[in-house]
């Protein structure tokens, strides 16, 4: 068994919205204090956080700094510059490891580990340039979607291919930056996993949720999602096989497409998910303590589902809807903190809680 | 309609313990901030909060200071010095109202007040000096106990007698302080009604738990509670009906014992109460965000109890077995960050879940 942090200890994470909010209130329900490194001021989660790094992710005095005065490091989102976490990691561990940040980080990689592991992924092929789109086309088909390699999110960079006719388009749209063209995949709807593996190596999976996107950001998260038994263990089965071979420390999304022919692997997020939102309000323990226990060395609550939860986004003008989501009695808001409201901008979400039906 | 203070809207609260803590963490939830006031550096609540003023009660300017720059006021414990109530009432809404702490400041009030509203305590009869001992334990009889009108908690500032011959001793106690004699009820058990009120005069009660103390300190608390459905209405019915004589606004902590002849009010507490801990994992809206609903003048949630959960305090040593409670996979522990463990602290609590029986 490893030693678990003390509590008290202080726990580093990178990047201040809203999981990293919600994430410092989890580690405060376990004792601990956290120091948030984001460089915007006034942010969601410096409200309910011990410190606040107000610094750039190139002030490298600023990152060893941080580094020296935190206990273990974690993160929010998974596109930090790796010449930060080289300096973070020569002063303190980092939580989950930065190959689950290399895999993550770039969708080619990404595609080819999970591929390589045995699982499903839609067809993919790199487009680098003219050439490079027509030999995709030709391999992958339309209908299809471009997106760029690297830091995509929300549905952004992305271009939808109706047929081949819209490549120089959607090549455009790249403005020259790497992109993978993946095919179609006719599935029935799409559910996610979020995941856990302790230091220990021990697993642990909360019920999948179904989701449902609006202009390709996750709308609502459903639980029970519609699934058989079968395709329920497929889904847990197939995010442990991810999680152990990246010998994975802390939560993980795993988005899955529900096909006839089996589960296709959409996409990973190497930290607390949106689509895991519902956990607050539906398990005893929920995915952002069940993230802090994994990173602190704590074994991992059970993720039994006590209730049926539907958790829907407020996203930009849904604030304007907050009066009638306050006066509904079984529903928890979560709101952000955020100052200011702004199209697309997730602002909160709900979590619509009722007794549990299966 | 009162309308709602607006998320990003400051919160400030009087007390920086782990009830100030857990109400800054609903607050957060709401998108509220929130402003400590506590003398004491380093507090739990300071940890989860925007701001702290660290300044004693004694200090007008500070307190001015502090009123000021919040939007409403609310507290963690009932004994508040009157001089520092009067000076921020002059800048800031504080809820719940003076009545409400007035009335249990005093426990001679608050007896009376009771009484008066045709609800049952238990005898009672004020002491002062050996001469009013002498006719108090005439009144009330013995066993009883002897316990000062002001500053009590957890037990403290209580003498029992087992006859007339411990007076003396039990006057002692009081070290001259006003004090009041509470005749012996003979009671099977203890519930507690965790109520709250909202601004515009709206009820919601949770589900009544059953209290076990140890040491004159709360140790578990069991929903549902061993209650007839006729003594479950009793005390909601009951507790409602002191929550609107004092026009109440917020949640409040109602200690009933229960005898054969009904529910007898033991005391009540102008706060969130160590009894309603359970909510935390019980509840869709716990007891923490309900006050803060209640305060900032939002639509109360309705308290219906999702599951079944046994609340065991974790007391000074209690977190030596911290590791195996930690290890309970359908157990959520809550810690306070309290930097020195001491004999008789509360460290933290642990919250049992299991799905409702009933």
């Amino acid at each position: 068994m490893t030693k678990p942090l003390a509590p008290n200890a202080t726990i580093g994470i990178l990047g201040g919205g809203q999981l990293g909010r919600m994430l410092s209130v989890a580690a405060s329900r376990l004792g601990y204090k956290t120091c948030i490194f984001e460089p915007g001021g006034d942010c969601p989660a410096s409200h309910v956080a011990n410190y606040h790094f107000q610094k750039s992710y190139d002030d490298a005095d600023a990152l060893r700094e941080f580094a020296k005065s935190v206990d273990v490091i974690t993160y929010e989102f998974e596109n930090i510059p790796t010449s930060a976490l080289d300096i973070l990691e020569e002063h303190c561990r980092i939580h989950p490891n930065r190959d689950a940040l290399r895999v993550s980080q770039d969708r080619l990689t990404e595609k080819t580990f999970l591929r390589d592991l045995g699982l499903m992924t839609a067809p993919f092929a790199t487009v680098d340039d003219a050439n490079s789109m027509a030999a995709a086309i030709a391999e992958v088909g339309a209908p299809s979607i471009l997106k760029t390699r690297r830091f995509g999110y929300d549905g952004k960079g992305q271009a939808r291919l109706k047929s081949s006719e819209d490549a120089d388009t959607a090549l455009a749209d790249m403005a020259g930056a790497p992109a993978l063209l993946e095919g179609f995949v006719n599935f029935s709807h799409e559910v996610s996993v979020i995941a856990a593996r302790s230091i220990d190596g021990q697993v642990s999976c909360f019920d999948p949720g179904e989701n449902v996107h609006k202009d390709g950001i996750l709308s609502t998260t459903t639980v029970p999602a519609r699934l058989t038994g079968s395709q329920r263990m497929d889904a847990v089965l197939l995010a442990g096989k991810i999680l152990n071979a990246l010998n994975y420390v802390g939560v993980m999304g795993v988005e899955l497409f529900v096909t006839p022919q089996g589960l296709i692997v959409n996409e990973i997020a190497p930290r607390v998910h949106n689509s895991g939102h519902w956990t607050q309000n539906g398990c005893t323990i929920d995915q952002f303590e069940q993230h802090i226990r994994a990173v602190v060395g704590l074994p991992l609550g059970d993720g039994q589902r006590m209730n049926d939860v539907v958790m829907e986004n407020l996203i930009g003008d849904d604030m304007d809807r907050l009066p009638d989501l306050l006066a509904e009695p079984t529903s928890a808001v979560h709101l952000y903190g955020k100052a200011d409201t702004k199209p697309g901008r997730k602002m909160g979400h709900v979590n619509r809680v009722s007794p549990k039906s299966s």
